[in-house]
């Protein structure tokens, strides 16, 4: 279709939409020659047009209408940047059903609504592109689903949240406890008021739920996806683990194994060695494993105005060309397997590091041991720690081991007298 | 254009040929679910068809007739992986000529015949792609073309040559010299019995000029790089680059500056902090810095049958795709700037190692530091090591200066009576 100039209406002028609004004007030179036609935000949607928003637009640009977008013929793409899954959803909706190219960041929407949207885009031929949804602005959606596409893909394992990820490092490098991290990671403004999406790994499964999809072709949920957070990990474990040569980091763990998928989120101990290990600060990585390409990955800034406009851009100009041309929604959506089955946790198998309070007397780690012998669960080491006359830590790293008989053993262990607490159990992953 | 089925004819069986046969026979059905088609292998042209190629092949498959698969108007995609830049280069021309999409992995192609290839693509409107060209598996051509389209890219930096990366890797780990590990990566296969390609840098100076090409749309010829291999290295340079917490890696480095292009490949001291650091034995990675997206890297296995193949496959979807659509060369050569200037190394600005062997006597260091000082090159640490009890070492790293005084420097240094040696000198990056 020849068009003199591609048309955008954007939904949501926040932190992103500025980064993106700043792209297309700062680069548009650029933008141009890459596409063939300038690429123009023709209308911006926002609640409060009369809001000050430190960045100087032409009038007339902001509207508080929907349908200034929606129902403006001249609009090719519809980038919706307000996030949430109320509003957000039905003006997708909308614009997908007026055939108009789709481009969100909105992570929780396409966790939650993918298929819909997904079936209605194809039905409609329209491209709906998601590239900023996870990773900011590191290419990862589109490598999965063209770049690897020759590949089946075996594991997908990423750092997907840059605040916990930047908690994690601080508190490795300076030995400070998770309150004392959470509380510089709010000043700084890497932390919201309410941390919870952060801190208990939400964010990182609705991510970790739209990279298995693509990964596996078939549809992973948010809520399929086992999630815990890192508010149980202290500097202790830290010291320990590096003591061990090991590295904690909340990982995103997607892997399609011959039982069923794993699709989990929790903090995991993984050798210093590997590249995700030394993912430091607010930096993000995926680690993605296939038949043919071996271990591949991606790295670089998760979230913030620019990297993740930086990925919205480029799926605008995607978009741009694809309407030029014709041929919307010639990458679709690629869940062409029903539903497989997801496995519980008591499923996974992998090996676990357990810290310990007991009492300091003799015997008590052969009692521990037997209790771990007898659900079938083999230790690779123990650390004994003497923390002052009275109290002691025991830190143990099993060889691997299905959760069920773990969890298994742990409740018997938690009972013996010479136990004070189980402090701690933290799954390892060793062999990524 | 509706088909029932794409046809390819591919051009040389070695061992990212027989990769690709293996992926597109075992991963049929998840191709066809991605592409909607079955992709199928027409014909195979070898120049000998008697030959054991250790894989199972129907009859009738091998060709030493090329115009078998040019003259068939069947077959919809050539992919060319015979390598050399005769032969391959006419049979590639044909193919473009004829209309037929073209998928290579030949870098030595893509970097000297570049120009006229997409030229000619332009014209046929068929695709020309190229993932396999430089990284091996590690999707970095179309990341750079589409996923990071709306930067511009300011740096590229890159560990693109498998082989020497390897000899450095195990030089550090195991304080061997060049030539001991040149060995043990002949006995690996890593190595070819005539290893200048790898070791003096030109492989990955070929590979440097596709990517900064595409980086900086503009074309970067392999004579435009400034190459320089590892053979200097020794397991000294290692060592006391690790002294002063770097590490050495042959990185083939591209910049976007003011005054001008850079393109460069030789030995380099980065942080051993930096993501680059840790790419260790036969691993690839590619460091990207755009305006928006900020820092990004790409890793992974940068040669061998499977990775090169994943990439080959991919991009025999991507044409697939796009001729089903009829929208071939929908991403097309992007070099739209002319030809911009490219430094010579006199002009670039980098901070330098120097490794010197002088005599042990009072006011050595005074008279490098004085000769330094008059070329303006200014010292940010100095290491004084006395090897026996005439002979001594001084290692320097200079702050950042212009290659053209830091070699007037060395020019007076070298004729200093206390100076037996310039042993070596190595540029260092280390704000990257």
């Amino acid at each position: 279709m020849h068009k003199p100039e591609i048309k955008v209406g954007l939904i949501g002028l926040g932190t992103v939409g500025r980064g993106v609004y700043k792209i297309l004007r700062d680069n548009a030179s650029n933008i141009e020659c890459k596409v063939g036609v300038p690429i123009r935000i023709e209308k911006i949607l926002v609640r409060d047009i009369d809001k000050d928003r430190g960045i100087d637009l032409p009038a007339g640009l902001l509207t508080a209408d929907a349908g200034e977008i929606l129902d403006n013929s001249g609009i090719d793409i519809v980038v919706e940047l307000m996030g949430g899954t109320d509003v957000a959803l039905n003006l997708v909706r909308e614009a997908l059903t007026r055939g108009k190219g789709v481009v969100t960041a909105n992570k929780d929407m396409i966790a939650a609504h993918g298929k819909e949207l997904f079936a209605l885009a194809g039905e409609r031929q329209a491209d709906l592109l998601f590239e900023g949804s996870v990773g900011g602005g590191i290419p990862v959606i589109r490598p999965l689903k063209q770049c690897l596409a020759g590949n089946r893909i075996q594991e997908v394992i990423g750092i997907i949240n840059g605040t916990t990820n930047y908690m994690l490092t601080r508190m490795s490098a300076e030995g400070l406890d998770f309150q004392d991290v959470l509380e510089q990671a709010r000043k700084l403004g890497y932390a919201e008021a309410d941390p919870a999406a952060d801190i208990e790994g939400y964010d990182a499964a609705r991510k970790l739920a739209i990279l298995a999809s693509i990964a596996f072709n078939t549809r992973i949920t948010f809520e399929q996806v086992n999630v815990e957070g890192i508010t149980r990990i202290t500097a202790d474990d830290i010291a320990y683990a590096r003591e061990l040569n090991y590295t904690i980091k909340l990982l995103a763990i997607a892997k399609n194994t011959p039982e069923g998928i794993e699709a989990r989120v929790h903090p995991t101990l993984i050798p210093s060695t590997h590249p995700l290990a030394t993912v430091n600060d607010v930096f993000n990585a995926i680690f993605v494993r296939g038949d043919a390409v071996g271990e591949t990955m991606f790295y670089g800034r998760g979230a913030g105005e620019m990297p993740t406009a930086s990925a919205v851009v480029a799926d605008i100009m995607d978009a741009a060309r694809d309407i030029l041309r014709d041929v919307q929604g010639i990458i679709a959506c690629t869940c062409y397997y029903d539903d497989l089955p997801v496995k519980d946790m008591g499923q996974i198998e992998c090996k676990y590091y357990i810290r310990l309070a007991v009492t300091d007397r003799p015997g008590v780690l052969a009692s521990i041991a037997y209790a771990f012998g007898d659900k079938e669960v083999s230790l690779a080491s123990v650390i004994q720690k003497h923390t002052d006359g009275s109290k002691a830590e025991i830190v143990l790293v099993t060889h691997k081991v299905k959760e069920r008989n773990l969890q298994e053993a742990l409740g018997i262990i938690r009972h013996l007298s010479s136990v004070k607490e189980v402090c701690n159990f933290i799954r390892v992953e060793d062999d990524i």
